[in-house]
Order: structure tokens, then sequence, then C-alpha cells
């Protein structure tokens, strides 16, 4: 494209209005454009990410990796000379993937194949010397639980119905197919089963495995559970199309340890006129072990830290307290959210509205909003004119983010941004989810859209 | 994000209605979302654009490899059985860059350092042996004017503006800075300099340097003109500073040829209510010479042809004659579209609608209309509803894209599809511009779009 010519042609006709709907006004959108163009000519946020990424990848609960970075959040809060910086006690699971895993394929003339594989989350263990066992393939729980007893008895259960492609977004087909891996390995083991193989969750053809979480129930065998690549499922069910008595050996070397202490990290701009009331932005700290957790949730995280920050650019002082809460332990507990909405409801206090950032760092487009209180914040909607212009168009009723989900079933109205989603599953809970993965611009993008809505509600209300 | 978790917090609410506004009706939906559902069911563009860059890269006007670009595109359309495949003659300019060039940095000590840089299309070449003199940094071609005669004359006109970081459209900074490479080496030639580098127009702060096309009226001479990558003008910027009397050594071995014979490509589904009348589709096989052309504008191609795909395969016979028109000699001509255009108007062809894409392969997200007659291609708009469900939001008046605008100037209502372009310039004009960049379900997510409104102005008019 040669976009000089284009001058030759017609005269370049305004592309979006600057000019406000009936929510907001000349000086709300005057506002909200300086947010955006502050935060564009920024690049902190994207710095931040390259620094959380790189010196603390695999931030699992539990793990090193987490306690760095939970060091990490606490200092870069307090170099910004917030009101308050604080850690709130958490304490969250351990589980560890131990040395890596290894999955092959043993054909009959006795030839191993290996399978790219990851343990899923929560995985017991091989037998020492690995498990081998022949495979039945299924598309689903319900075909699982249709079959006969002997055709599952000491087998290994294979998992491999994909994400449907039809669906616009991909959480939707992420949404139809991830029982597989969060129930599937249960539902296996009950019916007699010693291990379980699952398909990744990605729409992407190719031989990265995603990992991710699955639960036993407490009467359950914690049967060794592992994710293989898309490409690696589609070889498996070749073969065990050409020969269904085919064998495959897996080793993982998972461990349980005690539960572990660990922290969300908050930091916070008090209020001018109701310092006790609370507005939250927040994501997630924790990633899965082998992540380096760029776009889940490193870009929420550092989202939430610049939005303090552009408040404090624009040298605007919000009403109400901003709190910024850098949740631990979402990707296998969500004990520190439960941990956070269980003290403010101790402590009494009140959360005027609470926003996420957990769907990756790209080009927002969007808000989904919820409320066990009726309607009233779907008046966020008249806001809509002002964020056109950026590219975020809109405003819709939806489920709470994870983190502000418990704040929500207190009665909080909470929000979550929705970016652009059709690359997230790609990277979603696998070694490749780097920060060459994020765009600075579309990371920056995010932070101005949460500062400009929390900005809103800050001077307006819901 | 562990979506699973979010249904313990409440039901998962229609994220948008497929109920169609006052333009479209229940089985205008119906179609609208087949096109979608069967576009991201398949990878065929996709692939056909790996091949495409893989095979015929750096498809610049005159090279061997835009001849096997046209060669593939018949091919790939033959193989259709369409009701109609031809070429089209065009004459196209040949400029070739040579022998790769380089650009130094002699500090005062004597000693050189590199600086990536990429000849400007259409750069005359340096003096065998190269050029070596001082360099004089300005921001703009006013600055440029402004400067006294010996200050400039006998030396390299830097042009160091860099895009504008605070616009949300990528474009628009392209457009406020590409003043520099387009006609800045032939205002420095004349006012005496010798030579001309100019900062690649990208956002992205990286060694990658940014081709593309400068331009001499016929009585200026033409200097060598390079541009820099932005971290090299950066470099250069800051040497500069500390020693204004550094001399910088430019080597170029560009060479312009007699112009060479190419073809504009072009399939047909004939119409069968109104086969005299044309609703075209197109892109630009062409390319830069260094790069692949994955987004500009191998996409483009591939969307093209993949709407007649997505006619086939949900079995609709247009009304009016469906065009593919794959361009050549987009990048340093436009002799495709002009020639296209002429050959339109001499035979007396109606075209009821022309639709480009020409902004990359990236997830859409509206459309821009142009029309030298009146609004009424504005009407488009009523169907916003039937595409807002897939990503797609806006329509909005616009320019005409590159290819599409001589028939515009000959009244035929154009359209080009605006797909999210933070990423786009990073690409533009480069040798990353490769596949390894392209999301095949945002790529196809574009061709759906291209082909819904193809089929919606087939069915109701314009």
């Amino acid at each position: 494209m040669r976009m000089g010519l284009l001058l030759f042609y017609c005269a370049v006709l305004a592309r979006a209005s600057e000019t406000p709907g009936p929510g907001g006004s000349n000086s709300d959108a005057a506002t909200v454009n300086r947010f955006f163009a502050t935060s564009l000519a920024r690049r902190e946020a994207y710095e931040q990410l390259r620094v959380l990424t790189s010196q603390h990848p695999g931030r699992l609960s539990g793990s090193r990796a987490l306690i760095g970075a939970v060091e990490w959040a606490e200092r870069v809060l307090k170099s910004m000379q917030l009101d308050r910086v604080y850690k709130q006690d958490v304490t969250v699971p351990h589980w560890e993937r131990g040395a890596l895993e290894s999955v092959q394929l043993l054909s009959s003339s006795g030839q191993a194949q290996p399978l790219t594989a990851l343990a899923l989350g929560g995985s017991g263990p091989t037998p020492a010397g690995g498990l081998n066992a022949e495979v039945i393939e299924v598309r689903s729980l319900e075909e699982l639980a249709s079959l006969p007893p002997a055709s599952v008895s000491g087998k290994i259960v294979f998992f491999n119905r994909p994400m449907a492609p039809g669906a616009y977004l991909p959480g939707e087909a992420y949404g139809g197919a991830s029982d597989q891996r969060n129930r599937g390995p249960a539902a296996a083991a009950r019916r007699g089963a010693v291990g379980a193989l699952t398909r990744s969750l990605s729409q992407s053809l190719d031989d990265v495995p995603h990992t991710g979480n699955t639960t036993y129930p407490p009467d359950t065998p914690k049967i060794p559970a592992a994710a293989l690549s898309t490409l690696a499922a589609d070889r498996l069910s070749m073969a065990l199309a050409a020969d269904p008595k085919l064998r495959v050996e897996m080793k993982i070397h998972s461990k349980w340890f005690a539960d572990a202490p660990s922290h969300n990290v908050i930091g916070e701009i008090r209020g001018t006129e109701f310092p006790d009331q609370i507005i939250l932005v927040g994501g997630h700290l924790d990633s899965w072990d082998v992540a380096p957790g760029a776009h889940d949730d490193g870009a929420g995280v550092v989202q939430s830290i610049e939005v303090l920050y552009l408040f404090r650019a624009l040298g605007i002082k919000p009403r109400h307290t901003l709190r910024c809460v850098l949740f631990t332990s979402e990707e296998n507990s969500l004990n520190g959210a439960t941990a956070y909405a269980s003290a403010a409801k101790a402590s009494g206090e009140r959360h005027m509205f609470a926003v996420e950032s957990d769907n990756g760092g790209f080009a927002p487009n969007g808000f989904e909003l919820g409320s066990t209180q009726g309607n009233a914040h779907m008046r966020a909607a008249r806001w809509r004119s002002l964020f056109e212009p950026w590219g975020i168009w809109h405003f819709r009723k939806g489920t709470a983010g994870a983190d502000v989900g418990p704040l929500m079933l207190q009665g909080v109205p909470v929000a979550e941004i929705t970016p652009d989603s059709q690359r997230y599953f790609d990277y979603h809970h696998t070694t490749i989810d780097s920060i060459d993965k994020v765009n600075p611009r579309e990371l920056q993008l995010g932070a101005a859209a949460l500062a400009s809505l929390i900005w809103l509600v800050d001077t307006h209300g819901l």
C-alpha cells in the first residue's frame, strides 16, 4: 500500500469525529483523548512487561519465580510514590512439574515416536519407569461415559475434540472444548483409566503444547494427564486409526507440596473526595510454570500499573481511591481473588467499581460489564462515542473476569477489557506466550482504555 | 485467564445478537454468517499466501519474481473452473537495487560503524567507489528549505522526523511523515545535496529498514537515497549531536532499465442476471524487491481469490459478474490500476462496485467507502448490524484504495476493507513482511467480510 498516493484521489475525510455523544461532554472527550495520546507516546508498560517476563517467567503458585514477581511488583509500585503500597497474605497451592515429561507413541514394530506434550497442572505422576498402555480416543466426556468398561479400564483415554473453528470469538470455542482438560482426566480415572491425554486448547496447527489446570475430586485417583500439541494429537489419532492396539508411554514426574505463602500486591492513589470508596483495576501476577506469561497476564499487570502512571502523568487526582491490585494464584486456585474479596468484606471496604485486564495485551475493542445488582452498570455504554475514535466500540453485558468475580458476587459492578482475541489462544499457557507476541502500541491502548473508563466512573459515577 | 471458571460466576449472556438491524433481513444474516463460519473453517487463503510469499518473494515491477507471481495467479484462477480467466497487458517500470547497499558512519577517529539501511525505490546509484560526505539533519522539507545554501550543498541530507506516536491510526502518522521519503531526496537534490537518508517510516524501534518509493521530477538529479532503520537513525542523530562534522559513506548500486511487460490477472464468475455489470474485488500482486509481501499485499491477493471460492463453497451464483482483479505494479507506478481503468472506459464496461484489500491481513474492523457521485454509497452502513457479530463495526466515508482509485474517478463507488492496523507499519516494505506475521483466522475473517459485503451489494444494490 502506498498511502501517499491516496491524497491524489481525494481529501481524507475525518475518520472519526471527536464530538462526544449524549453521554460525554467535550471536556470528557478531551481528557479521554489525552489518556490515549499520552499512553501511545509512552513505552513504559512494554518495558515493564519485558522485565517481568524475562526475569520472572514461569510464575506458578509456590514457585521461586512467583516470589520474585511479587517482590518486583512491590518494588515497582513503591518507586511510584503512591499513597499506599502493601502486600496481602494469601496461601496458595504448590504443584510442580518436576523433570521434563515425555510422551511416546510405541508402534507395533517397537519404534518409539515422541509426541510433544506438557503435563496438565495438577496431574499426578506416572509410576517409576513410566506408564505404558493402550489408548482409546474419544471426542467428549459423553462418549467416554457411553463406552463399555472393558474398553476404558487400564487404558489411556485420549480426548481429541478440537476447538470449533466457526465461532468469531476463540474464547467461545475454548469454552466448548475445555471440559476435556478440566474434567476429562478425573472422568477417565473414575472409569478405570490409568492415564489421560488431551488435545491442546488451541486453534493453531503447530507443535506447541498448551498446559492448564485439571481437577480431581477428592475421591478420584490423580492419574497422569498431559496435553498434546495439536499436531501431535493429529498424529496420534491417525496412528490409532491404522493400529488401534498401539501403545503410548507416558513419563510425568509431577509432585504436590504443602501449600505455600504468597501475596496480592496492592498500590493506591487516595481519593480526594471519597477516600473510603474504591475503584479497583487489576490483573494477575502468576502464570503457568512453563510460560513467560506475557499476554496471560503480564499484560494485565503492567496495564494496571500504567493506569496509576497515567493519572499521575495527566495530573489527575481521583475523587475515589484508585487501587491497583496484582492478584496471586489465578491460574490454579483463585486464592488471591478469594482472599482479597474476603478481606474487603471483613473490613467493610466499599468497592464502587472493579475492572480487570486478563484477556491479553492485544488492541482493545470493548468492555464487558457485569453486576448482580440490576442493569445500572450498563450505563457505561453512554460513553461509547468517547472511545470509538480509539477503536473501542462495544460495551456488552458479560461475565466477570476471574479475579473480580468474587467482588461481583458481593454486589460490586465489574468490568473486563476485551482486546482482539484471534491470536490469544495460539499462545495461551505455553512457552511462546512471550514479549515478542506483544505490540507496544496495542498494550498502551489497553492501558489508556482502562484509565479512561476508570476516570469516567470516578468523575460521573456508573 | 481461566475461562472455565467464569461459568461459576454467571451464565454467559449473548455477546452479539444475530438479529439484523433495519437494513438486513434474517436471511441476510444467515448468509453473512455462513460466509464467516465457512471461511473460518478453511485454511486455503493462508496456504496460498504461504506459497506466494515463499515461492515469489520480492515481486517488484520488472522482476522475475513478479513474472512468476503472475503465472502463479493465473494458474490458481484457472484451477478454479471460473467462467473466464485472462491477463491484461501492462507496461511497468523496471528499477533494480543491484548489489546490496551499505551506509556507514565514519567517526573522526576514522572508525566505520554500519548503519542498517535500504536504498529507496527509484534512488540513483552512488558514484563508483561510493559517496562520502558530511551530513545535515533536518526534521522537515520546510526546515531544509530554510537552510542557507552552504549548509546543504555537497552534503547528505538526513530527514529524521519520526512518525507521530499519538494518533490512533498508524496510517495517519505515516501520512504525516512520508513526504520525507516521497519528496525529500528530490528536494535535497534541488538544494545541491549529493545524497539523502530518511528515517524508516515505522513506529517500531528496531533495526529493520523500510524501503518505499521516492520520486524525482524530470529536471532533478536522482541523488542516492536510502532509508535508515529507526535505531540507526537514532544512532546517527546522536552521533551528529556529538560531532556535526562526521561523515557518512553510502554505496548504492541501483539501476533503471527499460520498461518491462507485465499483467493484471483477472478471474470472473459470470452474473446470472446482469452479466455486463461488474463487481470487482482486488489486491496487488507486486511487492517491494526485498519483501515477501505477506501483508502488502499478498493478503489482499489471496483474500480476493478466496471471495470467489466462498461464493462457490456456499453455492451462490452472483447476479452481477463477480471479477477478481490482481493488479500489477502498485508499489512504484500504479500502472496496473491505470491500465485496468483505461481499458474499462474504452470498452464501456459498467462497474457497479469495486472493493480493494490493501491494508494488511489483520482482523478486519470496518470498511471505508468512497464515491465522486454523492452519498448513496454510504447506504452500505445499513448492513452494519450484520457484521458486528464478526467484529466489523464501522462503515466510514474514506479515500479509495490505490488500485480502485482510477475507477472511483470514473464515477464507480469503491470501498476498502480496514483491518486492525497497529502492527501494519512494523512490517511495511521490509524483509519481515512474511507469512509468520499473518494469523490464518484474521486472514479468513477479511475474506469473509469482503465476500459478505459483495454479496449484499450484489443482492440488494448499494
